[in-house]
């Protein structure tokens, strides 16, 4: 989407870079909102670094990464051995995430019945495909979602505004393009639709304040930042004509594991009538799960991200500072589990289907034969 | 209650300060977590200061405050001009705080009748008075709180701590001392019950994370901070055994006022079938409103509070720092309504009622006559 004007995509490949053969840009995350720097990664370590460091992020973009990843290091060394240490190196780096495996092997498959003298070119190749791949997938759930805005637009008086509220990032960024949560709201944008995002901070990591705001600044989507804790108050003030939000796993029953704090807006919601909607590219639906909230695993992270917050002091240098008392330990649970039944809609890049086994089954149904 | 194994009250008469007539002291709780400053205070203006600028906070805490000023006040001048001057000048400190006008108006009442040259010492007697009434109730409040957590405690095995989730901070740093919602748990503590308290954060201004840990720490209280996002987690996953919350406004009807996400971790709660009770003194019982959600007007505030986070620096400055990109407005709304339906019972001075017209009715016949 656009920053300042001009399109970027999350990750890119540049031909007209001055290397002999163009290389791959990203943009570095990790200085987002503060600083927007664009960095060339030419060399496997490089890449590893980017998904270790969370440079990227996001399940769909660290896939597409690694497959970028692979391709540089097919035009180093293309040989069978490089292309099993690159898909081990790799994976390495952040070995849950299920995007991250699909598209090493993916690009193993690929790659490993080809000539070694043709992998290089083949490598690039597939991996711009894999990245034009979740680019379209993401604008069919915009598209879709966008149906759903429409409708509300239309029952209202000429000119005010739908008001969205998202969760945590589920954007572009987060993607190649597009984004999935904001993807609806991208192009209720260009349809002229009148909007008004409220941004949800996301504590612990903040990724609402410091990326889906700097997502809507940039694309001048107008938004205003709140904090988690006042979602449920603008419902009953009637201030939330929607819910959309991502998720990282969606069960084969329709709950949603998302960002930490989903479940307390899906409640918000469904106490105050306010539709709910979840946007997600098939591949996060886990067909081998039927109970989110007994069958899923949350990660527990570092109480350093509850007790410390980044940002920027007023000389504009980025730092943490610390919240808490010395002696205070944190509990970090950083996702939770949103029940199907307080889940209005799956927004998928097929349509939009009920969340329940039935609806996704009858979406799916070449996947939902358990 | 306890810092350091030393008990303080949050505001106190030192009679050994080495002054001619003794003075006032308190916390600057501006400082807090990171330092534990204690200020005089020996004039008039010293007090407007510290009530304005929120060195003290918390509405029992500032009408408190505010008797001492008029205390310190008679000692320097006991005319009837001054009496007038002082109820002004402090009550235009805080203008919304229903205890501030009550103390002051109380004070006036008591001195007004005396002769000029017995005021200053009836001043200083009654503002300890007020003072140990605040702590009376607080007591009361710990007293009948602490009967659930028994309770809780009996059906568990023998040593399982029972787990307490609070919001904000409605602590004995808001009080004189005991705090509303934290006196069941100071409660506990001194009968013994093995104890685990969750403190959220409370965006946006951390009290949680900065006055209630704080506490908790001092106080020895086994503890774990959370976002604010995590509550309905640890819900889900039975980690929280009761919540207790404190309250700025209760409505005759049982609606209950209080910090802007208080809401969400009642609908979790209900969800979840944990017990959510709030403690309050009776005078924050408003018994002019019948419906909170329509008739309580409910506080904007600035939108720094949202983009901008308070905390220590690693060299120990307490500085502030923005999170969210330039460009990025807020919206704050400071406090929301939990409808009655969501609230298991409230805690008062005189015992425990249901959140309804009839259970407060009934705890306060005196007063319900409407």
């Amino acid at each position: 989407m656009k920053v300042n004007g001009k399109h970027y995509r999350s990750i890119w490949f540049n031909h007209d870079s001055g290397h002999d053969t163009g290389h791959v840009q990203i943009i570095d995350q990790r200085w987002l909102p503060h600083e927007f720097r664009v960095v060339d990664l030419t060399n496997r370590e490089a890449f590893v670094t980017a998904i270790r460091d969370m440079w990227v992020r996001g399940a769909p973009l660290i896939g597409a990464t690694a497959a970028y990843g692979m391709a540089v290091q097919m035009a180093l060394d293309p040989s069978d051995l490089s292309i099993e240490e690159t898909h081990e190196i790799l994976h390495s780096t952040r070995p849950t995430a299920i995007n991250l495996r699909w598209a090493l092997d993916d690009m193993r498959a690929h790659l490993a019945p080809l000539p070694v003298a043709k992998r290089a070119a083949a490598a690039l190749a597939r991996a711009a495909e894999i990245c034009d791949e979740d680019v379209e997938c993401n604008r069919q759930i915009g598209l879709h979602g966008l149906e759903i805005i429409k409708e509300i637009a239309a029952g209202k008086p000429k000119g005010e505004p739908v008001r969205i509220l998202t969760h945590c990032n589920a954007g572009w960024l987060a993607t190649v393009d597009w984004g999935t949560a904001t993807s609806p709201i991208y192009h209720a944008m260009e349809a002229q639709i009148p909007l008004h995002v409220w941004v949800d901070e996301t504590r612990p990591r903040n990724q609402g304040a410091q990326l889906t705001a700097w997502e809507m600044v940039s694309h001048n989507v107008p938004h205003s930042l709140i904090v988690d804790n006042a979602g449920g108050h603008l419902m009953q003030h009637g201030q939330v004509d929607l819910v959309i939000v991502g998720t990282d796993r969606t069960t084969a029953n329709g709950d949603v594991c998302n960002k930490i704090g989903t479940y307390l807006k899906a409640l918000a919601a469904h106490d105050n009538g306010v539709p709910f909607y979840v946007a997600l590219p098939s591949p996060t639906i886990d067909w081998s799960v039927r109970d989110g909230l007994t069958m899923i695993p949350i990660e527990e992270r570092d109480g350093h991200e509850v007790t410390h917050v980044q940002g920027k002091l007023a000389d504009g240098t980025v730092t943490r500072v610390q919240i808490s008392p010395d002696g205070t330990g944190a509990g970090n649970p950083a996702f939770d589990v949103t029940p199907a039944r307080l889940v209005t809609g799956l927004i998928t890049e097929r349509g939009i289907c009920a969340a329940s086994a039935e609806g996704l089954g009858a979406m799916f149904s070449e996947r939902a034969n358990f």
